[in-house]
């Protein structure tokens, strides 16, 4: 789901995939390579999520041992967090509606051809 | 919201608010002037609405003297009713996760420039 904060900061799935895969992965480059992303596309997301924040979501480090590493700050996994908290949520929540819709949907293949 | 039903029935704010629209309008041309859509993207929303379900959402009558009057059948009502209590238990439901999210996105101005 694709959520707007106050001051114009949008979060959606593929964000939330990225800072993810970034925990998992270690590293920006195989997060987007795991994700099917572009290199220059998942630093772009992870700019714009560093900007979006008071304090930055993902920390990389560019040069040393931990060349091309990348980790979640600890706001990046609050923000991580909440956002699979909330979709959880939503999930639940709209489960029997949901159904109920499907059902709506549903061809009676009991009276089909 | 926009929800995947089985047999690939999309649903989303779009449609929903078409539904809507015309349940209000009595037309379909009225319910897109009213959402600002073209006529030929509302007739081909709702074509499509009533293709994808067993029976039509939307029932138009082109002669008579209800000439370019549509209304919801039963059927739409409903599929509008499930949608619109849908989307308010999911907005209840990530309320707290929401505001948790602002925070973490929120500058303190207190410490601001």
């Amino acid at each position: 789901m694709r959520v707007e904060l106050p001051g114009g900061v949008a979060l959606g799935p593929g964000k939330a995939a990225l800072l993810e895969a970034i925990g998992e992965a270690g590293s920006i480059a195989a997060a987007g390579r795991r994700l099917r992303m572009s290199y220059k596309r998942a630093w772009g997301l992870v700019e714009a999520l560093n900007a979006d924040f008071p304090t930055p979501l993902v920390e990389s480090s560019r040069g040393g041992a931990a060349q091309g590493g990348a980790h979640l700050t600890e706001r990046g996994e609050a923000v991580l967090a909440r956002y699979r908290a909330m979709e959880a949520k939503a999930v639940a929540a709209i489960a029997a509606d949901l159904a109920a819709l499907a059902d709506l949907a549903r061809r009676d293949v009991s009276h089909g051809t």
